[in-house]
């Protein structure tokens, strides 16, 4: 069935192009005058076509002969390496093991292609409040973050818990001091500008070190560490997260006009750009090689606490095993799946950012589709989409063959695609693994981003998902719709 | 009606002694031959008629006056005097605080009585993983633990599950090396053994340190603390908790043949006792002044991590304010109730011994009911009882009374009143507070205890629960019964 329809597309009878880009169309074939899907009738039964296809990788991947492998190899990593933060040496040791080991599986075209990304390096960090009673207030400097002198520097506390309440106190006020900032959790989207912006909001104003209340809505007295970004022209000052608990006293202790002095010390250091590498390996197509290749993706990189197994170890493996298993079962679809492990993901994605320049010159006949899982791989829902009203009508359609997985939730626009966002957001289509994540942020960027998150047959689920749409959506007789803006 | 009662029972007519001891009695008033209870309707009729006073203790604790003071008094002490540790000079200046404090409250007989409490200080603390790669292992000496020589210790690793698994290793590969126990949690009474034990099981066969998985269910990267007990004979070896996501990383790379060394360093050091005070305040009977005493209690130290939010200062504070809302709503039952805060509990239930042994000529006199809450004071599901038959009989009535609550649930026996248990396990009758606990091990003994488990509106309807069964049971026209076992 699906060979017949591969030749009807080819020759165009059903209106539309069926490889390379599809610019400017006027016609909407997916959909009806009502924005409803009005897919051709033969692609809908291509589609569903795939069913039995998509059982037998379930079956394999979550009850089968792969069971369990997902989380030992990713145990492996990380039991193995650690964290893999960029410019670490334990990163390009991971990278080192992730080639050889794509390459044991069979994988093919393995290699890695170079990215600059920020080599940044936490020293001795430690933050007391001295007065008015001594208590360790843990805390992780923030990406980017220059350190104290050496010695530290003591200095009273100014708490507030929102910009809008800081934008209302004097400078005068601000001078010299720390400032807490101790926002509600809102959200990340909402609540990350903290972290990122806190330090330059409050050097503005003369203060000399700005802590955050951790990016996170759910504490047991863990610090959550992330990039923050000095703006330009400001004096640059250390800027710390410190755990929500911690912020909520300083925070009340300040209303209730307690004076309290905290003697900062951190040794953090920007080091400049060093070279680190994404990690790609492929499944070879059997009709088109290098064209119109189906991405699957997530960043092997982490932040420097924890082992970085959730974010984004997860994300890592189930694109690289999404391909192993394939593999194994014989399964090669027209186009290339080609799996990419970013580097420097969590500083800026970097590594996506270097790749999407490598491969700027050939982007439109050479992508197809992005996949990338960078939220979590907890059990997974079904898949969040970005792109045109046609694509969105098929990927409607290629969700509802994850019912096996229980996994046939469908949302658009992603919002869970950082790396891919390099294209997705110039009009490629793309998807995102959606999961049941709603503690993802309890663990994130903290030291409780380790194995323990990640649960052995969730991990397959996500594999089989993860096989099971980027092998359709390879194998279909059309590409994928786009409208690129440039 | 309440007044009428009493004299029939003063009497005896309702065949038991309506105050003191009543010992070796045959006939269980309370029970059908069928175990199931038969209170006499006069006894049912009066607990019955304390519904409008429950009602009104309700009304203005969760949603009158007094809603929100019982949080805002903890988040005082705790932002003031942070943690709590026995022989810290922070508990002896809580403890002046409260004294003060509760004067200030017009508690009566308010005053304090001495215990000794064992004196042991944290130091530095590190724990490094040094091969194969380097990685911090969070930890936490335990209670009582010995600290390392200075500079530390480095040796290799040996990790099992279990004291089973440990059994059959010989002491040859034991000898020299650092022990790591990762149990499975099997709820708190089953897997606190290791925490407890694991320093002289490990030592036993030469081992020169001893780490154990935190003994929680659930982690982000915290350790959790707690005491542990060298058995006699013997070497005293370092020991500390580190996370549960370590061990289990440690564990696996164990069984996996990887080679490890971890670079340990504990400046803990055990100082000896000092006096520590048990904090009391009264509200005193009517009839009964300093016989039949309704005790109302939890414990102000905690440990030295955290403030002791949770573990015990919700636990204090209702048994202390308890006592100031009825004072202010003018209602004085006719037995004294008496809240005792006692010290030194987390290194052994010290304040309570001392409290036992300086009350013990008179205390089948002096004590009617004992109430501990310590297990924490999120929303309050009922009670938790232990006494014979007949007390048991009155309280399932009594706790119907908190049905304004939505917390009518009745358990036997009690297992959440370690400092009464001095007195129940001898047979006096008591209650433990009864709450939705379920998450209460996620902060115990760690950095997570703190302000932001309590939550206001909880901790008002624990407040309200504690006064009103404290109420009850201090005017009820009979004692509650008891069958003392010395």
């Amino acid at each position: 069935m699906v060979s017949g329809l591969l030749f009807l597309y080819a020759i165009g009878l059903l209106g539309f192009s069926s490889a390379g880009v599809t610019n400017n169309r006027i016609d909407k074939f997916g959909l009806n005058n009502d924005g409803s899907c009005k897919l051709p009738d033969v692609l809908l039964k291509e589609i569903h076509g795939y069913q039995p296809i998509v059982n037998k990788i379930v079956d394999k991947v979550v009850n089968g002969e792969f069971a369990g492998q997902t989380w030992d190899r990713l145990a492996e990593l990380v039991d193995t390496f650690g964290s893999r933060v960029a410019g670490s040496v334990q990163l390009e040791k991971a990278i080192d093991f992730v080639i050889e080991k794509m390459q044991a599986d069979g994988l093919e075209n393995v290699h890695t292609e170079n990215a600059s990304v920020p080599h940044w390096v936490r020293g001795y960090e430690s933050a007391q409040l001295v007065k008015p009673f001594s208590k360790n207030l843990p805390l992780l400097g923030l990406g980017s973050s220059i350190g104290t002198p050496r010695g530290g520097i003591i200095a009273e506390v100014l708490a507030v818990e929102s910009f809008s309440e800081f934008d209302k106190i004097s400078e005068e006020k601000v001078r010299g001091k720390i400032v807490v900032f101790c926002p509600p959790w809102e959200g990340y989207g909402r609540t990350v500008v903290y972290r990122s912006q806190a330090a330059s909001v409050a050097s503005r104003k003369g203060a000399v070190a700005a802590l955050v209340r951790s990016i996170t809505p759910f504490s047991i007295g863990s610090p959550h560490t992330g990039q923050q970004h000095y703006q330009d022209g400001v004096k640059k000052i250390p800027v710390a997260c410190i755990t929500v608990e911690d912020a909520q006293m300083l925070l009340r202790k300040y209303r209730r006009g307690d004076k309290m002095e905290i003697h900062l010390e951190m040794e953090d250091r920007p080091m400049g750009s060093v070279i680190s590498r994404n990690s790609i390996g492929e499944l070879v197509g059997t009709i088109y090689t290098n064209t119109s290749v189906v991405v699957v993706s997530g960043h092997l990189d982490s932040w420097d606490v924890g082992v970085g197994a959730m974010d984004d170890g997860g994300g890592a493996l189930i694109s690289w095993k999404a391909l192993t298993y394939l593999k194994a079962m014989g399964l090669r679809p027209r186009r290339t799946i080609r799996a990419i492990l970013w580097t420097g993901e969590e500083e800026g994605l970097y590594g996506g950012a270097a790749y999407k320049e490598a491969h700027k010159l050939q982007e439109q006949k050479e992508f197809n589709f992005f996949f990338e899982s960078d939220i979590g791989t907890f059990e997974p829902r079904g898949l969040d989409f970005v792109g045109n009203a046609d694509a969105e009508c098929i990927f409607r359609e290629i969700v509802k063959l994850m019912s096996p997985l229980n996994a046939t939730e469908f949302e658009t626009p992603t919002d869970g695609g950082p790396d891919i966002s390099h294209w997705t957001t110039r009009g490629f289509p793309g998807a995102s693994l959606l999961n049941k994540n709603e503690k993802y942020f309890w663990f994130h960027h903290s030291a409780g981003d380790t194995m323990a998150v990640e649960d052995p047959r969730n991990l397959d689920k996500c594999a089989a998902l993860w096989a099971a749409a980027a092998y359709v959506v390879a194998d279909l007789s059309i590409n994928i719709p786009k409208d690129i803006q440039e």
